[in-house]
Formats: structure tokens, sequence, C-alpha cells
């Protein structure tokens, strides 16, 4: 049975702009996604709105959700996160008043917004949406593998959580800088509330994963680049089969690997090893050229933030003559990176 | 936020003996999960039954819901699909007369018994269920990648429907005709009715599917052998993301390869070529060994189905001779398909 599929052309984008929520969180690492928003997404971030005697801030103007509704914010966006993913009581009057000053809610945590009775009322009531960046669109398909046209650049991990996203960030607007026409295109939460769209492939179920990649980067100009942010790694014991539907269905030209200098084990799995760079990238090319046998490696990210300047940039000069190839940390602006971008677009 | 994690003991197995139902489809191809049930769970299915002017049977004794009741069947079975994977009006009589008469309906067609009203409504005046083979259990857990107890075997395709399910099926019969403690574990919908439980891969958030495939195979006595059903092939353009899941997760001692003669391209991606064997053992021993680094191929299940016995004779020799390795068709039995087995438990 056929059913519809989906573009993401067709799957609303998110209300935007967006007035930024931080909570009662006092812990700025709790606050990744709002200063995500900020770095990224500033132009269109109003302001920032938080519970009495939250100590964190953006450096955005702090506002109420009607001021930030008179200027013009279509949303309210859920810009931070505690450990377990919960939606405090104590959120709840912050919430409901941004319902009532005729915003939407957008939340990405493990708790959904329309699970809470009081939310879903409100919403329903006051003929809001109550947004839940996690839950992929319905009716996904099947990957066909056909080939797409357009040009495409997927950023390739050794690990979760060291830079996949900053890099594919940096590396649409250093394309766009240079006038190329490109896209950033969100695989995770906080990616598609910087881009106002994407898709939650953690949250794709197995069979439909590379067909929500493929769906995710459409045909295109073919002088247009999309740059995909990668998911997990190849090599994870728990993650593998979301960064291999993401490779496949990417069928990118391009792949950037992103490693984090001195990271030696696996985030939370002590007992894992992590792969080299060098095993990364022919695992990538090995299992990508399935889908499109052009693919190459154009270069390295490489995550120095643990480093001071001197030390970054001897790290980043050995890795590159190592390997052979461009390595720069993209958030140390600077020769190397714009060699690595001149990889990318060769 | 931790939720509590469900082992397999846990979950329920599926309601046993079944009663086989053949709906009202003319062409054998359809009955293809009413045949699997019969050859491989045959102690476990006490009849069948069909709508009136179905002209195909199972060799089973046909016979009423309540007739099969009265010798201790407990659930019927849907062991047919039409090609939209339907339940067409004409068997809701038949489905309503089977909950009727004191029997759970289990299905794992597309179509969902439960989305059904008058099946919704009757089972819940009566107190029977309606089982979905396709839905996992809820509250999986993200893989840990810790190492367990027991010997694993997992088949490995180069493609999809050639095998791999029946040859899980051959050799953990084998393995248990020569006093070796083994179970067959499913991974798909026709193998977990034979089973009487699994998990259905294809099913299960990308995120959990390593993690739901290590619930598969739990820790098992060090003698104990666990044959897993695989699914998809690493080398599917659609699929490969489940089929490294399941590999990650199911951590196997041993792979044994399956394959059809003569196919030479993905069933239904005429553009995509099916990788060969060669590349297949390859590439899937250096994707498992990292869960497992003592992972090795005991050999390759040649499907032959479409040639004579001579002719399938050759291409076994041929195969065996070519890859220096055990080649059987299982659905051959013989001295082949002996050393295959030996190839495995050695």
């Amino acid at each position: 049975m056929q059913t519809a599929v989906p573009s993401l052309r067709e799957v609303e984008p998110l209300p935007q702009p967006y007035l930024l929520f931080l909570g009662d969180v006092a812990e700025p690492a709790y606050a990744k996604t709002a200063f995500g928003l900020r770095d990224w997404a500033g132009e269109r971030c109003v302001g920032e709105f938080a519970c009495a005697g939250t100590t964190i801030a953006t450096g955005l103007p702090l506002m109420t959700p009607a001021q930030a509704r008179a200027i013009g914010a279509r949303a309210m966006v859920i810009g931070v996160a505690n450990p377990g993913g919960r939606i405090p009581a104590s959120w709840l009057p912050a919430l409901l008043q941004a319902l009532e000053s005729g915003l939407d809610l957008i939340g990405g945590m493990h708790a959904r917004l329309a699970d809470i009775e009081s939310l879903r009322h409100a919403a329903a009531a006051l003929g809001r949406r109550l947004i839940d960046v996690r839950e992929p669109p319905p009716g996904l398909p099947v990957a066909s593998g056909a080939r797409r046209s357009g040009m495409r650049l997927l950023t390739v991990g050794t690990d979760c959580a060291l830079g996949k996203k900053y890099t594919a960030l940096a590396l649409a607007r250093a394309f766009r800088a240079r006038g190329v026409d490109a896209d950033f295109r969100a695989s995770g939460q906080t990616g598609i509330l910087i881009a106002g769209g994407g898709m939650p492939m953690d949250a794709v179920v197995a069979d439909f994963a590379a067909g929500a990649a493929e769906l995710l980067s459409p045909d295109a100009d073919p002088a247009h680049w999309d740059v995909i942010e990668g998911q997990g790694s190849l090599s994870h014991p728990a993650y593998a089969g979301v960064s291999l539907s993401l490779l496949h269905g990417s069928q990118p030209d391009v792949i950037v690997v992103c490693h984090e200098h001195g990271r030696e084990h696996m985030l939370g799995y002590p007992h894992y090893p992590l792969p080299s760079i060098e095993e990364t990238i022919d695992l990538a090319l090995r299992l990508g050229s399935r889908t499109n046998p052009a693919i190459r490696c154009a270069g390295v990210s490489l995550n120095t933030s643990r480093l001071d300047d001197d030390a970054a940039r001897r790290a980043i000069e050995q890795a590159g003559a190592r390997l052979g190839m461009p390595v720069a940390d993209p958030m140390r602006a600077g020769d190397a990176f714009a060699r690595l971008v001149d990889a990318c677009l060769a």
C-alpha cells in the first residue's frame, strides 16, 4: 500500500522568530541550546525570558512574552535542558504566559510538551501549537537509493558530541560567505531549532531512517550545496546504525571527519577505544561509496577547545602533516579553516 | 531520566498453540507465513481455518475456532498477507468468530488489528487480546556495548528475502539435533510467530535498534547458542542501518553469509548490483569486530531453489571451491550442510 510521501517542503517550518526561555537553571552547560541559537540563529531570536532568580543569560534583551510578541516573535523555545530532560512544574507559569501572549511553544527535551495536561488544554483553548522537534514527520518513505541533483557534504564523527553540528554550521556559513548557495541541514534537535526545520534522525523508525535522510536533502540546483549535520559514529556500539542510515541516505559528495583532540574512548563507553581518524575516513568512504561512488574526504575538523592557542595550532599542524589533508578547528578562524573550505569546494 | 529496561523474559510470550487463518487468498505465495509456521512450528499449530472458497491449504486439519479452542488452541494467527497488507472486510466475520470462541488474534500485517473498531470492541468486551507482532516492546534501552555470556550466530545477507530466516531456523534445528543447547532468535514478524517471541527490528526507533538487538540475545550459559535471524543487508541502500544495528547488538561469535545463486541486483533496486559474497563477509567481519573482536565467518548458505538438483550441487561445489569455506543450501539436506554445521560449532 503506497502512502503519500511527504517532502520537507510540505513539512511546515518552525514558527520564527523565537523568544528564548532559560527556565531556572543556574548551570551554563544546561543552556547549550539557547547559546547555540544565539550564536547561529541570532537574527531570528528577539530576546530571552526566564524564571525569577535565573543566573544565566545569553546577552540578548530580557523581555516578557507579550513584549516579544509585540515585536514579532512567533514562538518561545525552551533553550535549556536539565539532566533528566524533564519540564519542572516551576516552569509552567512562564510557559502558560507565553501561550497566553500568542506565542507557540517549541521543545526538544525528553519530556513532551503535549504530555502536560495544563499546557495541552491552554494551547487548545488559545489556538496555539506545542511543537516537539524530536518528533519525525509522519509517512516517511523507505529509501529509494536514487541519486539526487545538487552537491552534498556530511560531517562524520569519530564519536558523539565533538563538533559535527558546529562544523556543518561553520562550513555552511563559510560557503555562503564565498557566494556559494548553501543550506545547513539539521539532523538533531538543536540543529533543527537553529535551521527552523530538519529531521530528528535518532527518533525515526529504523526501516525508514535512510529514507528520512533522503528527504532531508532533496533534489537541488546542480551548484547548490547541502551541508548536513552528522549523527553518532560508524564505530559507535549503540548509534552506528543511525550514522550509516544518514550516510547512505545523504549520498554525500564530500565528507569532513570530526574529532576531538585527545579523546581516547567513546563518550560514556570507557571500554570502547575511539577509532582513529584514518579508520573513520576509510570506513565512511567505503560505506558511503555504496550510494555515491564519487564520495571523497575533504579534510578533518579538529575540536581543540581544551587546548590553549599555541597547543591548538601545534595539534592542528601535526594532524595535518600526519594525515596529508587539510585540518582545522572551525571555532578558530584562520588560514587552516580557509584551506579546509577550499578543499570542500575543490 | 532512566526508564525501566525490559528484558525479553519479561515480555510475555505469544499465546500458543495456534490456529492458522488462511483468509480468502488463492495465491500460495501470499500464504508464506502459514507455510512457515507449519514447517517450523508445526507442533504448535493445531489446525487451519479459512473463509469459504479458499483454495490453498497447509495440510493441517481444517477446523472451526471453537473446535481449535476445545483442543487447546489459544490464538488464531493471520497466516496470509495480500500485497497491500490490508485486512479486508470479508475476513471480519471469521476474526470475530475466533474472538468469540475464546482465541486471541495475532497479526503481523501492515494494517493493525487494533485499528479495526469492530475487532477492538469485541476484544474488549470478551477480554481477548489483539496482538501485533510488528510492535516492539516499550522502554527499549540504548545499547551498552557490554559483552554477554553464551555463544551467538547471526545470519548475514547479501540482500533481503533470500533465506536468512530459514538458514537460522535450519542451523538451530541442526544444533539441537547434535545435542547442542540452542535457541532460534527472531528479528522479523514471521520469525517471531514461529519462535513465539522476538524483536521486530525494522519497527524499532533507530537510536534503540542496537539496544533492542542486545535484548534479543541475553546473557546465557557459556555453552548455549543463540542463532539469530538476520535482517536486510549491510549493502542495502535503505536497510543497511538496521543490519548494522543488529550486527553490533548481536555481538556474534559466528556469522553465516546468505546469498541466492544467480541474483545480480538488489531486490526492487535494479540500479544497485548485489555485493559479492566475499565483500559481504569482509564488511560484516570488519564492522562486527567492533563489538566482538573474535567474530568469524563459518561459511555460506546458498539459496539454490531456482536450480534442479544437479545444477544446485554444481553451484554449491563451485562456490565452496572459490571461497575456500563450507557452502550449503540448508533446504537440501546432506553432507554439505553437515560440514557447514561443523564449521559453525568448531
